[in-house]
Protein backbone atom coordinates (compact mmCIF):
# COMPACT_ATOMS: atom_id res chain seq x y z
CA UNK A 1 0.00 0.00 0.00
CA UNK A 2 1.27 3.27 -0.96
CA UNK A 3 0.50 4.90 2.64
CA UNK A 4 1.82 8.51 1.64
CA UNK A 5 -0.20 9.42 -1.17
CA UNK A 6 1.11 9.43 -4.78
CA UNK A 7 2.21 13.28 -4.87
CA UNK A 8 4.61 12.77 -1.41
CA UNK A 9 5.68 9.42 -2.99
CA UNK A 10 7.16 10.88 -5.94
CA UNK A 11 8.56 13.70 -4.15
CA UNK A 12 10.30 10.95 -1.90
CA UNK A 13 11.58 8.96 -4.66
CA UNK A 14 13.03 12.10 -6.43
CA UNK A 15 14.46 13.00 -3.30
CA UNK A 16 15.84 9.62 -2.43
CA UNK A 17 17.98 9.55 -5.90
CA UNK A 18 19.97 12.11 -4.15
CA UNK A 19 23.74 11.42 -3.16
CA UNK A 20 23.93 9.81 0.47
CA UNK A 21 20.18 10.48 1.02
CA UNK A 22 18.58 7.11 2.06
CA UNK A 23 14.31 6.31 2.26
CA UNK A 24 14.22 7.50 5.72
CA UNK A 25 16.28 11.08 5.05
CA UNK A 26 13.93 11.35 2.20
CA UNK A 27 11.11 11.06 3.73
CA UNK A 28 12.11 13.67 6.34
CA UNK A 29 13.02 15.90 3.91
CA UNK A 30 9.38 15.82 1.72
CA UNK A 31 7.41 16.03 4.90
CA UNK A 32 10.08 19.28 5.28
CA UNK A 33 9.37 20.68 1.93
CA UNK A 34 5.57 20.28 2.45
CA UNK A 35 5.72 22.22 5.62
CA UNK A 36 7.62 24.79 4.15
CA UNK A 37 5.89 28.23 3.34
CA UNK A 38 4.94 28.20 -0.23
CA UNK A 39 8.16 30.71 -1.29
CA UNK A 40 10.52 29.40 0.30
CA UNK A 41 9.70 25.51 -1.69
CA UNK A 42 9.10 26.97 -4.62
CA UNK A 43 12.54 29.28 -4.30
CA UNK A 44 14.36 25.36 -3.62
CA UNK A 45 12.60 24.22 -6.70
CA UNK A 46 13.67 27.65 -8.86
CA UNK A 47 17.21 27.23 -7.67
CA UNK A 48 17.22 23.54 -8.90
CA UNK A 49 16.13 24.51 -12.27
CA UNK A 50 18.25 27.90 -12.46
CA UNK A 51 21.13 25.38 -11.85
CA UNK A 52 20.71 23.08 -14.21
CA UNK A 53 19.59 25.28 -16.74
CA UNK A 54 22.39 28.21 -16.53
CA UNK A 55 25.52 26.20 -15.41
CA UNK A 56 28.12 25.47 -18.16
CA UNK A 57 31.31 24.37 -17.93
CA UNK A 58 34.42 27.01 -17.98
CA UNK A 59 36.06 26.43 -21.54
CA UNK A 60 39.25 27.11 -19.76
CA UNK A 61 39.15 24.54 -16.83
CA UNK A 62 35.91 22.75 -17.73
CA UNK A 63 35.01 23.87 -13.57
CA UNK A 64 31.23 24.49 -13.77
CA UNK A 65 30.29 28.05 -14.00
CA UNK A 66 27.85 30.71 -14.56
CA UNK A 67 30.36 32.63 -16.30
CA UNK A 68 33.06 31.36 -19.43
CA UNK A 69 35.64 31.30 -18.25
CA UNK A 70 35.06 31.13 -14.49
CA UNK A 71 36.44 33.75 -11.61
CA UNK A 72 39.94 31.92 -11.31
CA UNK A 73 40.54 31.59 -15.10
CA UNK A 74 40.08 35.26 -15.40
CA UNK A 75 42.37 36.21 -13.75
CA UNK A 76 45.66 37.52 -14.70
CA UNK A 77 47.54 38.06 -11.46
CA UNK A 78 47.89 33.72 -11.39
CA UNK A 79 50.83 32.05 -12.28
CA UNK A 80 50.35 30.87 -15.81
CA UNK A 81 53.28 28.34 -15.84
CA UNK A 82 51.49 25.88 -13.69
CA UNK A 83 47.65 23.60 -13.88
CA UNK A 84 46.89 21.70 -10.99
CA UNK A 85 44.70 18.87 -12.14
CA UNK A 86 42.15 17.79 -9.90
CA UNK A 87 38.89 15.48 -10.54
CA UNK A 88 36.25 17.76 -9.07
CA UNK A 89 35.50 21.16 -8.27
CA UNK A 90 35.57 20.65 -4.19
CA UNK A 91 39.13 19.92 -4.65
CA UNK A 92 39.60 22.64 -6.48
CA UNK A 93 37.86 25.19 -3.78
CA UNK A 94 39.34 22.99 -0.94
CA UNK A 95 42.67 24.19 -2.53
CA UNK A 96 41.96 27.30 -2.73
CA UNK A 97 41.40 27.74 0.23
CA UNK A 98 44.54 27.26 1.65
CA UNK A 99 45.76 29.84 -0.56
CA UNK A 100 49.28 28.41 -1.31
CA UNK A 101 48.71 27.61 -4.60
CA UNK A 102 48.74 30.39 -7.06
CA UNK A 103 48.43 28.58 -10.64
CA UNK A 104 44.81 27.66 -12.43
CA UNK A 105 43.23 24.28 -12.17
CA UNK A 106 41.69 21.76 -14.51
CA UNK A 107 38.78 19.79 -13.60
CA UNK A 108 38.72 16.24 -14.86
CA UNK A 109 35.38 15.47 -13.61
CA UNK A 110 35.94 12.24 -12.16
CA UNK A 111 38.92 9.47 -12.18
CA UNK A 112 39.71 6.41 -14.41
CA UNK A 113 37.81 3.24 -13.33
CA UNK A 114 37.76 0.40 -15.68
CA UNK A 115 35.14 -1.12 -12.95
CA UNK A 116 33.06 1.43 -13.55
CA UNK A 117 33.39 1.89 -17.16
CA UNK A 118 35.17 5.17 -16.86
CA UNK A 119 37.94 5.60 -18.96
CA UNK A 120 39.93 8.80 -20.45
CA UNK A 121 37.49 9.70 -23.18
CA UNK A 122 35.18 10.41 -20.33
CA UNK A 123 37.25 12.72 -18.29
CA UNK A 124 38.32 16.28 -19.31
CA UNK A 125 41.27 15.10 -20.79
CA UNK A 126 41.05 15.65 -24.35
CA UNK A 127 40.32 19.28 -22.69
CA UNK A 128 43.42 19.71 -20.78
CA UNK A 129 45.57 18.23 -23.75
CA UNK A 130 44.34 21.33 -25.65
CA UNK A 131 45.36 24.10 -22.82
CA UNK A 132 48.71 22.28 -23.08
CA UNK A 133 49.56 22.92 -26.53
CA UNK A 134 49.18 26.74 -26.23
CA UNK A 135 50.40 28.31 -23.22
CA UNK A 136 53.32 28.52 -21.19
CA UNK A 137 52.44 25.42 -18.97
CA UNK A 138 56.02 24.40 -17.29
CA UNK A 139 54.53 21.75 -14.75
CA UNK A 140 51.17 19.58 -14.68
CA UNK A 141 50.49 19.14 -10.65
CA UNK A 142 48.08 15.97 -10.19
CA UNK A 143 45.96 16.70 -7.19
CA UNK A 144 43.56 13.18 -7.80
CA UNK A 145 42.56 11.65 -5.09
CA UNK A 146 44.93 9.34 -3.11
CA UNK A 147 42.84 6.07 -4.05
CA UNK A 148 43.37 3.73 -6.95
CA UNK A 149 41.11 5.45 -8.92
CA UNK A 150 43.14 8.56 -8.57
CA UNK A 151 46.63 7.28 -8.83
CA UNK A 152 45.73 5.22 -11.72
CA UNK A 153 44.73 8.78 -13.19
CA UNK A 154 47.61 10.40 -12.34
CA UNK A 155 49.87 7.63 -13.96
CA UNK A 156 47.94 7.77 -17.17
CA UNK A 157 48.01 11.52 -17.24
CA UNK A 158 51.54 11.40 -16.47
CA UNK A 159 52.23 9.03 -19.64
CA UNK A 160 50.99 11.08 -21.60
CA UNK A 161 51.82 14.93 -20.72
CA UNK A 162 55.81 13.86 -20.00
CA UNK A 163 56.28 13.11 -23.85
CA UNK A 164 55.59 16.92 -24.08
CA UNK A 165 58.51 18.18 -22.12
CA UNK A 166 55.93 19.19 -19.39
CA UNK A 167 57.20 18.39 -15.67
CA UNK A 168 54.15 16.29 -13.99
CA UNK A 169 54.02 15.91 -10.40
CA UNK A 170 51.64 14.40 -7.66
CA UNK A 171 50.74 16.36 -4.10
CA UNK A 172 52.64 14.22 -1.57
CA UNK A 173 51.00 11.35 0.31
CA UNK A 174 51.79 11.17 4.18
CA UNK A 175 50.30 11.13 7.57
CA UNK A 176 47.79 13.87 8.19
CA UNK A 177 49.06 17.15 9.78
CA UNK A 178 47.77 17.20 13.24
CA UNK A 179 46.77 13.61 13.04
CA UNK A 180 48.01 10.43 15.01
CA UNK A 181 50.43 7.85 13.97
CA UNK A 182 48.45 5.35 16.17
CA UNK A 183 45.76 5.80 13.75
CA UNK A 184 47.04 5.69 10.49
CA UNK A 185 46.43 2.92 8.03
CA UNK A 186 49.48 0.74 6.36
CA UNK A 187 48.91 2.28 3.04
CA UNK A 188 49.59 5.81 4.46
CA UNK A 189 52.57 5.60 6.61
CA UNK A 190 54.22 3.59 3.65
CA UNK A 191 53.47 6.09 1.49
CA UNK A 192 54.66 8.87 4.75
CA UNK A 193 57.90 6.57 4.72
CA UNK A 194 58.63 6.81 0.92
CA UNK A 195 58.03 10.09 0.65
CA UNK A 196 60.13 11.04 3.59
CA UNK A 197 62.27 14.68 2.89
CA UNK A 198 65.65 15.54 5.51
CA UNK A 199 65.46 17.84 7.53
CA UNK B 1 35.45 34.60 -2.06
CA UNK B 2 32.53 32.58 -3.94
CA UNK B 3 34.46 30.03 -4.98
CA UNK B 4 31.43 28.29 -6.88
CA UNK B 5 29.47 31.52 -8.44
CA UNK B 6 26.53 32.77 -7.45
CA UNK B 7 23.76 30.18 -8.91
CA UNK B 8 25.38 26.75 -7.49
CA UNK B 9 26.13 28.48 -4.16
CA UNK B 10 22.14 29.63 -4.15
CA UNK B 11 21.48 25.97 -4.87
CA UNK B 12 23.70 25.06 -1.98
CA UNK B 13 22.11 27.60 0.81
CA UNK B 14 18.66 26.26 -0.44
CA UNK B 15 19.59 22.81 0.01
CA UNK B 16 21.57 22.85 3.25
CA UNK B 17 18.75 24.34 4.99
CA UNK B 18 16.73 20.97 4.32
CA UNK B 19 16.50 18.65 7.86
CA UNK B 20 19.99 16.54 7.97
CA UNK B 21 21.87 18.05 5.18
CA UNK B 22 25.24 19.88 6.27
CA UNK B 23 27.42 22.05 4.08
CA UNK B 24 29.03 19.50 2.73
CA UNK B 25 26.38 16.93 1.76
CA UNK B 26 24.64 19.71 0.18
CA UNK B 27 27.43 20.46 -1.62
CA UNK B 28 27.99 16.75 -2.49
CA UNK B 29 24.02 17.04 -3.62
CA UNK B 30 24.66 20.12 -5.73
CA UNK B 31 27.10 19.28 -8.36
CA UNK B 32 24.98 15.83 -8.59
CA UNK B 33 21.78 18.43 -9.68
CA UNK B 34 24.05 20.34 -12.42
CA UNK B 35 25.23 17.15 -13.85
CA UNK B 36 22.17 15.27 -13.88
CA UNK B 37 20.25 15.29 -17.35
CA UNK B 38 17.90 18.23 -17.87
CA UNK B 39 15.05 16.11 -17.86
CA UNK B 40 15.96 14.27 -14.03
CA UNK B 41 16.48 17.85 -12.61
CA UNK B 42 13.19 19.43 -14.01
CA UNK B 43 11.48 16.35 -12.51
CA UNK B 44 13.17 16.91 -9.19
CA UNK B 45 12.15 20.76 -9.17
CA UNK B 46 8.68 19.72 -10.06
CA UNK B 47 8.14 17.14 -8.02
CA UNK B 48 8.95 19.72 -4.92
CA UNK B 49 6.96 22.69 -6.70
CA UNK B 50 3.60 19.50 -6.92
CA UNK B 51 3.90 18.46 -3.46
CA UNK B 52 3.81 21.75 -1.69
CA UNK B 53 0.98 23.24 -4.12
CA UNK B 54 -0.74 19.52 -3.60
CA UNK B 55 -0.65 18.32 -0.92
CA UNK B 56 -3.38 19.38 2.18
CA UNK B 57 -4.57 18.35 5.34
CA UNK B 58 -6.66 15.11 5.56
CA UNK B 59 -9.93 16.76 6.79
CA UNK B 60 -10.49 14.06 9.60
CA UNK B 61 -6.75 12.61 10.91
CA UNK B 62 -4.99 15.65 9.67
CA UNK B 63 -2.60 13.56 7.60
CA UNK B 64 -0.85 15.30 4.56
CA UNK B 65 -2.85 14.24 1.99
CA UNK B 66 -3.90 14.44 -1.60
CA UNK B 67 -7.04 13.19 -1.35
CA UNK B 68 -9.44 14.38 1.24
CA UNK B 69 -10.70 12.07 3.28
CA UNK B 70 -7.14 10.28 2.88
CA UNK B 71 -7.21 6.51 1.95
CA UNK B 72 -7.03 5.31 5.79
CA UNK B 73 -9.95 7.87 6.94
CA UNK B 74 -11.94 6.73 3.99
CA UNK B 75 -12.41 3.13 4.66
CA UNK B 76 -15.59 1.42 6.71
CA UNK B 77 -13.94 -1.55 7.38
CA UNK B 78 -11.95 0.03 9.97
CA UNK B 79 -12.54 0.28 13.62
CA UNK B 80 -14.32 3.26 14.69
CA UNK B 81 -13.87 3.28 18.60
CA UNK B 82 -10.15 3.54 18.54
CA UNK B 83 -8.09 6.50 17.55
CA UNK B 84 -4.67 6.33 18.03
CA UNK B 85 -2.97 10.07 18.29
CA UNK B 86 0.73 10.33 16.68
CA UNK B 87 3.22 13.00 16.59
CA UNK B 88 3.78 13.15 12.82
CA UNK B 89 2.60 10.96 9.44
CA UNK B 90 5.92 8.70 9.85
CA UNK B 91 4.73 7.63 12.99
CA UNK B 92 1.66 6.26 11.61
CA UNK B 93 3.23 4.46 8.60
CA UNK B 94 5.33 2.72 11.09
CA UNK B 95 1.87 1.58 12.76
CA UNK B 96 0.44 0.61 9.56
CA UNK B 97 2.97 -1.62 8.42
CA UNK B 98 2.48 -3.51 11.82
CA UNK B 99 -0.44 -4.24 10.54
CA UNK B 100 -1.75 -4.51 14.20
CA UNK B 101 -3.95 -2.01 14.50
CA UNK B 102 -7.33 -1.44 12.66
CA UNK B 103 -8.79 1.87 14.55
CA UNK B 104 -8.52 4.75 12.47
CA UNK B 105 -5.12 7.55 13.25
CA UNK B 106 -4.99 11.52 14.39
CA UNK B 107 -1.91 13.17 13.68
CA UNK B 108 -0.41 16.15 15.73
CA UNK B 109 2.31 17.29 13.83
CA UNK B 110 4.62 18.21 16.53
CA UNK B 111 5.07 17.80 20.55
CA UNK B 112 4.04 19.98 23.57
CA UNK B 113 7.62 21.48 23.84
CA UNK B 114 7.42 24.70 25.55
CA UNK B 115 11.32 25.29 24.84
CA UNK B 116 10.46 25.21 21.42
CA UNK B 117 7.60 27.34 21.96
CA UNK B 118 5.20 24.80 21.00
CA UNK B 119 1.94 24.82 22.67
CA UNK B 120 -1.47 22.51 22.10
CA UNK B 121 -2.38 25.77 19.88
CA UNK B 122 0.35 24.84 17.63
CA UNK B 123 -0.79 21.45 17.53
CA UNK B 124 -3.62 19.46 15.81
CA UNK B 125 -5.33 19.34 19.09
CA UNK B 126 -8.87 21.14 18.60
CA UNK B 127 -9.38 18.85 15.09
CA UNK B 128 -8.83 15.61 18.08
CA UNK B 129 -11.65 16.84 20.27
CA UNK B 130 -13.99 18.06 17.02
CA UNK B 131 -13.69 14.00 16.47
CA UNK B 132 -14.53 13.13 19.47
CA UNK B 133 -17.84 14.77 19.59
CA UNK B 134 -19.85 13.41 16.90
CA UNK B 135 -18.44 9.71 16.98
CA UNK B 136 -18.54 6.31 18.73
CA UNK B 137 -15.13 6.36 19.81
CA UNK B 138 -14.18 4.48 22.88
CA UNK B 139 -10.16 4.60 23.17
CA UNK B 140 -7.87 7.10 22.23
CA UNK B 141 -4.45 5.36 22.01
CA UNK B 142 -1.33 8.14 22.26
CA UNK B 143 1.80 6.87 20.47
CA UNK B 144 3.41 10.31 20.73
CA UNK B 145 7.02 9.24 20.96
CA UNK B 146 8.77 8.04 23.98
CA UNK B 147 10.72 11.29 24.68
CA UNK B 148 10.17 14.37 27.41
CA UNK B 149 7.77 15.99 24.87
CA UNK B 150 5.73 13.25 23.52
CA UNK B 151 5.51 12.79 27.94
CA UNK B 152 4.15 16.22 28.28
CA UNK B 153 1.69 15.51 25.18
CA UNK B 154 0.25 12.67 26.20
CA UNK B 155 -0.35 13.46 29.80
CA UNK B 156 -1.94 16.82 28.71
CA UNK B 157 -4.46 15.27 26.31
CA UNK B 158 -5.19 12.75 28.40
CA UNK B 159 -6.28 14.88 30.90
CA UNK B 160 -8.25 16.87 28.28
CA UNK B 161 -9.54 13.48 26.84
CA UNK B 162 -10.81 11.42 30.47
CA UNK B 163 -13.01 13.77 31.66
CA UNK B 164 -15.51 12.93 28.29
CA UNK B 165 -15.58 9.60 29.90
CA UNK B 166 -12.92 7.83 26.95
CA UNK B 167 -10.58 5.67 27.67
CA UNK B 168 -7.01 6.79 27.29
CA UNK B 169 -4.21 4.34 26.82
CA UNK B 170 -0.57 5.01 26.26
CA UNK B 171 1.53 2.71 24.15
CA UNK B 172 4.21 0.55 26.15
CA UNK B 173 7.53 1.75 26.44
CA UNK B 174 10.06 -1.41 27.53
CA UNK B 175 13.18 -2.70 26.40
CA UNK B 176 12.87 -3.28 22.34
CA UNK B 177 12.36 -6.66 20.85
CA UNK B 178 15.31 -8.30 19.69
CA UNK B 179 17.30 -6.03 21.86
CA UNK B 180 20.13 -6.46 24.52
CA UNK B 181 19.36 -5.74 27.98
CA UNK B 182 23.25 -4.74 28.08
CA UNK B 183 22.57 -1.98 26.11
CA UNK B 184 19.19 -0.38 26.84
CA UNK B 185 19.55 2.85 28.87
CA UNK B 186 18.53 2.94 32.27
CA UNK B 187 14.70 4.95 31.97
CA UNK B 188 14.15 2.45 29.09
CA UNK B 189 15.02 -0.18 31.75
CA UNK B 190 13.35 1.08 34.76
CA UNK B 191 9.87 1.80 32.28
CA UNK B 192 10.09 -2.25 31.69
CA UNK B 193 10.56 -2.66 35.24
CA UNK B 194 7.29 -0.82 36.01
CA UNK B 195 5.00 -1.99 33.05
CA UNK B 196 5.74 -6.12 33.42
CA UNK B 197 3.27 -8.16 33.45
CA UNK B 198 2.38 -11.72 34.73
CA UNK B 199 3.15 -14.37 32.48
Amino acid sequence: MNYYGEIISRLIEELARLPGIGAKSAQRMAFHIVNLPKERAFSLASAITEARDKILYCEVCQNLTDVSPCQVCDNDNRDFTKIMVVEDPRAMVAYEKTREFKGFYHILHGAISPLAGIGPSELKVKELLARLGDTEVEEIIIATNPNIEGDATALYLSRLIKPLGIKVTRIAHGVPVGGDLEYADEVTLARAYDGRREI
